[in-house]
């Protein structure tokens, strides 16, 4: 391990975020609120550790691998001790670890929650809140990548880790573009969805709220009831639809911005996303049908449950932990294989399983014809055998993850195991509600401090792909080179 | 496919299964019971499919990979259809696709039940059904290759399809003697628990068929209550330790056998087994304990229930449903790991596991040093890249078919969600009991036909190691050769 070098990256990230921590009090400023405080303890920690450590210069700039995978877990990890901060400050959540649940839930994306009231906040506390759930969509440090200039080659290991998905990094052949356009890209979204939402009669301070939640994939909400408070089909469809478009790989809307538009429909994993959504609102609205729910009605929840599930964003806009087994199952299952890879959403990507299930099929020719040779390919391309064993790898880690978490959350005497089962699946997927005990309408707030130490270490695992947050604890990382 | 080989070995297998049928009228006969019909029209039905077709002589003898996956499933289904038919004409199952339900699960050694009183049952009924219990556990086919003369190398396909776990294969080299010495440990084993529970107060009716079903770790008992009905300390530690010992690789007691005691008691599987049972029986005792239960009764139960769901057995002694969460948890894992390999027992198996763990571990030391080579030891012995690859494959499609299965029975308006997902657990592991409305005190009946087949095709899957039963479902599988 570089450490001088580590330290020097780190350090950086950390006046970025010092300088973050001060948007929310410009909302503070706006509203004539007074909680500068909550926001400014927090920015001076950071600055107070980011300025002098970045005069640590490296001798060797090379970024390695185990470099690159300590520098974004640690940003992460500093990021979100610090980032809980405002929530202690201002005694909205006074225990310490409460608000770090809170935070890391932000910044991961995920969604889950353990406040009860979000309409007793004040505004710039639940901005801050929702504005978690926007940094962390795409990355502190992928923006870091695109505001200062690439050090080296070696960032690609940083911006893998950030940018989910298998495949993220064959996008575009220089990392700086490349951040820039994706910073592009989504901020571009995240206005039109504001103002959709603004003049369709949503508050501006909601309107945009809620549009850094979609665009996120994260879920937190501005309203108790999340999205039914609107009680507004119109917001309901613009924000289904958005939830769907932040879960396509960000590639295909590149694609679309340079005119190639044939190749971007093109895109085998979001025709596959497309079908699963497609099936997935079928089969939800039937099941609803069945349960006595009007044809109008079904429809319009399925459609928005399986967008928000699937895309990992979180929101609701019905209870649906009082739906029949059938719709548990597909949610379930739409939360294991999550959005597509190279967008904003967790799980395991289509990308992931769409490779998962070709290779078992080869392998099941094989198994007739031992000799025979079978090519996989993906997107037109065929598949190298060491990509396909790294899928095959984050597979069976990420499920052994999830069962280790279940396991050790259901220590906690809160929950029965499908709460366990689905908080470790809802954490690690970084989706948001779970079912049983915390289903769309209750929280978090229950489990003991193990269960949300260890829900937050996997909403970290599960943003950022695995292995940085496991290599954290190798002693073998920490090894001086 | 050579189409006349597979008839031919086929109509052999039906021959042997009509004798067996023949079995339970003994004890019609002994008890001076009156359905011998319920036995001799399927027993004639095996017969009349099985001579005829027996003179169908192949030109080719070799049998390859598809040869003998075709046999093993096909001689395993039909063996579930016919063996089926004497609890319809007995009346105790009038329904035909619930008496498969339950056929398939006595063959399969799974245990899972649709009978919610089996004490009412004739004598000879009941043992049928311990008795299919006892014939899976084996498998009919190694039974087969017991008897006949060893045709050719070829039915090592078929000894690795019936014999669970990845490394039996290489178990004694002559297939035939294998086949032999197997029978013996396994029915010695089977005297030896008989007479002790016989020794122990038990009726020797009850003490046979117990036995049978803990053998083949099938989990049938003759008591509604199941193994808490004999009230008795000595009978629930003396099946606990069989349920053990059968969860074990026999080549574990073949090694004793021929006194390579040290060989023996070093096999790496065995050691990590019995770890995991250990590190379970506490965690559920110290459970147990904090949800008020005493001390001795804690460990009497956890104990019992380890060794039982480990081994994939599924005896209960007590109703496990109105444990805490985290015995639930414990119990589910137990599920997903099962026996260890070359065992009766089901489950992903105890080899694979760590198999799996090893190439998870070394792959995430190549994240840092990608260029560095590990390689995987397993027994002492380096894995090559085909095993490792192959025991990865079946992980993953063990899931998949998990998780399908799961969404399949999940479309039933019976049970909730967390039925579903044990429902489909309990069937393709063979363990026997789930959760909420499939726990130990209650029974699979209530599940709608299409649920049953499916459970059943689990049920197949998982005690075939999953490829014969899938492949079966493929179109090159059936193309003349």
């Amino acid at each position: 391990m570089n450490y001088k070098l580590v330290i020097n990256i780190l350090a950086k990230t950390f006046v970025i975020s010092g300088l973050i921590m001060l948007v929310p009090i410009i909302v503070a400023l706006i509203y004539g609120e007074s909680i500068y405080f909550s926001f400014i303890i927090p920015s001076i920690v950071f600055l107070a550790l980011g300025v002098p450590l970045s005069y640590i210069r490296p001798v060797e700039k090379t970024i390695y691998a185990r470099e690159g995978f300590a520098i974004v877990a640690l940003a992460w990890v500093f990021l979100s001790l610090i980032g809980a901060l405002p929530y202690v400050i201002s005694g909205e959540i006074p225990n310490y670890v409460d608000a770090l649940f809170e935070s890391v839930s932000g910044f991961t994306t995920t969604g889950s929650s353990v406040v009860a009231d979000i309409e007793s906040w004040s505004k710039s506390l639940t901005f801050w809140r929702s504005f978690t759930n926007f940094i962390g969509g795409m990355g502190v440090l992928v923006f870091f990548l695109a505001v200062i200039p690439a050090n080296n080659q070696g960032s690609i290991y940083i911006f893998r880790a950030e940018s989910p998905g298998p495949t993220a990094s064959k996008f575009v052949s220089r990392m700086k573009n490349t951040a820039i356009i994706l910073y592009a890209i989504y901020i571009g979204l995240t206005v039109i969805l504001t103002l959709m939402l603004f003049f369709g009669g949503v508050d501006f301070f909601d309107a945009i709220c809620q549009a850094f939640a979609t665009a996120a994939t994260g879920g937190f909400s501005t309203k108790n009831a999340s999205i039914a408070a609107f009680d507004s089909v119109y917001v309901e469809i613009v924000i289904a639809v958005f939830m769907l478009l932040y879960g396509v790989n960000f590639n295909v809307f590149y694609l679309i911005l340079i005119g190639k538009f044939k190749k971007a429909f093109c895109s085998e994993e979001l025709r596959i996303y497309i079908i699963i959504l497609f099936v997935a609102t079928v089969a939800i609205t039937v099941d609803l049908l069945i349960a006595g729910i009007q044809f109008g009605e079904s429809l319009r929840y399925s459609f928005f449950q399986v967008t928000s599930i699937s895309s990992t964003t979180g929101f609701s806009t019905a209870d649906f932990g009082t739906w029949p087994s059938f719709s548990h199952g597909i949610l379930l299952f739409l939360m294991i294989i999550g959005a597509c890879g190279g967008s904003t959403g967790g799980g395991l990507k289509v990308s992931r399983i769409t490779i998962l299930f070709k290779s078992g099929a080869t392998d099941l020719k094989k198994m007739l014809k031992p000799r025979s040779v079978h090519r996989i390919k993906f997107e037109g391309e065929p598949l190298d055998e060491d990509t396909i064993h790294n899928v095959r790898t984050y597979f069976i880690i990420w499920v052994m993850l999830f069962v280790l978490g279940t396991l050790i959350v259901a220590t906690d005497s809160f929950g029965d195991i499908l709460t366990d089962i689905t908080a470790s699946l809802t954490c690690i997927g970084n989706v948001g509600p779970g079912l049983s005990l915390i289903g769309p309408s209750l929280n978090f707030a229950a489990f003991n401090p193990l269960s949300k130490i260890v829900l937050s270490l996997l909403m970290l695992i599960g943003r950022l792909e695995i292995f940085p947050i496991l290599l954290l604890f190798g002693v073998r990382t920490w090894k001086r080179t």
